[in-house]
């Protein structure tokens, strides 16, 4: 199977050292859309500033990508040739303490936010502590003001009771933006067949990360071996609950990894899903180096005899279905963000 | 003549204590639409905690009053009988030493920023200051990225050569939203002559304030004296330059009032306009103490003999105009904003 030029590709997670060659390569790549880290510890201020900063490569290569603030918009850079870019927050750093700053980043661009990045928060408990305390009084507020102004909560980085409690919470479909079956690989970043299944229950999505920590074999994961996983998935959850989330991060330095994994909050140095002896950026796969390489991941899955309709939905569509529902759940007395109707 | 249904006002600056009676004043006054106030000496994290203040005003009044992104917008709250809010601010403490940062309270609603409020700051001098170096090498930049996403300079604050010099350099409009001529009532926050020309001759607006500052006899002016000021201006400047900028403080305590003069720029008391005698709210005249009495001005200027055209463009008409060109201005590679089309 080629690439259809009508698929809409979607990317859930990436966080790469942006710049035109990396744009061309998601053009190449049959890229429509991709859910854009900006911030894992920024505090409000920083936030704006790396807002900013996308801002300026919109000036600079606006042939190329543009701010996505819709599906609607997701169609429109398709439909005239550029890479739509949607706003995730990896942690809820950008919110500190004020429940006001969910709808302000909302209005900025920001579609998907995680209640944790590997440690406690004060929304909830990440993947890496020992104990496990659940979504937290703030956290239960958030959830609810991120279902009413349609901010999709994102539990990738979090612990087992913090993510089911979150799936719960929610009045609207959740997602774990970027990570793996535990069947697949034992990595504290991947998840069981409870959280999975409670997750799509309810609606919501998986994205299947390329990141080699979170695969079978690491770097050298097959794609075979990636659609297996893929299809033991699809299984379990049923094909509307799956997507991808690549986890790419092109071209970033070892000093990104370490602002990752050790932020500001330890002086000791922490080395995440390495360790000291493996600490730096994995070796990708060989067959997913780019988003140029989206169509060995489509080609893979239809050798792997999936329909075109279930490829279709996997590489794009159920993104598409999710956070179009999030912008059409927004209460109606928020404000219209652009593309959005105002309801009286 | 009595308040047409679909006169359009527009309130140039008002900052007020904002709650529910003084929306409902605003819907008895046929207010269409105030550019509000958010900051005078805030930083940027300090504005997203204003803007969600007004975020939380929409939830709880969202019958009364709703953001305005653009012109349609305020045509489209006029048409379901809401008030439509736009965002000001009175300083460029928001964007810190970041251009950057001009763009992203674009795109959170802000329409105008004042270079400078009453002191020097990074951009230009204020009208207090003893010594106007005019504009500076940041704010020149910053003054063409104003221009670049359709915000609008604002001048009201601001020393003589700096405006003069703004009124230059920018490529679009300005506006001076809050002040009156110096041959109506001399005062280090009133316009020259030479400055309301060179505004005008450039396409810009200046707002005519109720403060009792800005006021021949103060708080005792009347409509009549204030209607000549009105034709005077006219006159100097033709009848598309002009409109309403009243300055409102509905409601403000007396701290909200050392904040404006002070800051935190200053351990001694600076009274502004005031002096140590006379150092709180001035009485407002009696004719306008809230934004229900603006039929009191749309009747003066009828019975001044403005023509019906002429009482739209100044109540509302003009304003609009500006807006909305800065919008049509906005650069193409700029994200579209809610309601603003997207270039291809």
């Amino acid at each position: 199977m080629t690439l259809h030029s009508s698929l809409l590709v979607v990317d859930g997670t990436q966080y790469s050292n942006w710049n035109r060659q990396i744009f061309e390569e998601m053009r190449a790549g049959g890229v429509s859309a991709v859910n854009a880290t900006i911030v894992y510890w920024e505090n409000a201020r920083e936030t704006l500033s790396r807002i900013a900063g996308w801002n300026a490569l919109y000036e600079q290569h606006g042939d190329l990508v543009m701010l996505a603030r819709t599906m609607d918009d997701v169609l429109r850079a398709k439909s005239i040739g550029k890479i739509a870019i949607l706003y995730g927050l990896q942690n809820c750093s950008p919110i500190e303490d004020d429940i006001g700053l969910v709808e302000v980043f909302r209005d900025l661009g920001v579609r998907t936010m995680q209640l944790t990045y590997n440690n406690q928060s004060p929304l909830a408990t990440g993947c890496y502590e020992s104990s496990d305390s659940g979504i937290t009084r703030f956290g239960r507020v958030v959830i609810k003001e991120m279902n009413r102004v349609g901010m999709v909560v994102d539990m990738s980085h979090s612990a087992e009771r913090s993510t089911l409690e979150a799936i719960d919470i929610s009045n609207q479909p959740i997602v774990i933006s970027h990570a793996n079956p535990s069947f697949f690989h034992e990595a504290k970043r991947n998840k069981s067949d409870d959280v999975l299944r409670a997750l799509a229950a309810r609606g919501g999505l998986v994205g299947f990360s390329l990141y080699p920590f979170h695969l079978k074999n690491g770097s050298r994961c097959t794609p075979g071996e990636f659609t297996d996983m893929v299809a033991r998935t699809v299984d379990l959850l049923g094909v509307d609950h799956v997507g991808i989330g690549s986890d790419l991060c092109q071209g970033q330095p070892y000093s990104v990894l370490e602002w990752m994994r050790n932020g500001r909050w330890s002086k000791e140095t922490d080395f995440g899903e390495g360790s000291a002896n493996n600490a730096a950026w994995p070796e990708p796969v060989s067959w997913f180096r780019s988003s140029a390489h989206f169509p060995n991941l489509t080609s893979a899955l239809d050798k792997a005899g999936f329909s075109e309709a279930d490829v279709a939905k996997i590489m794009g569509g159920n993104w598409i279905r999710i956070l179009r529902d999030a912008e059409n759940s927004r209460d109606r007395h928020a404000p219209a963000a652009a593309g959005e109707s105002v309801v009286s």
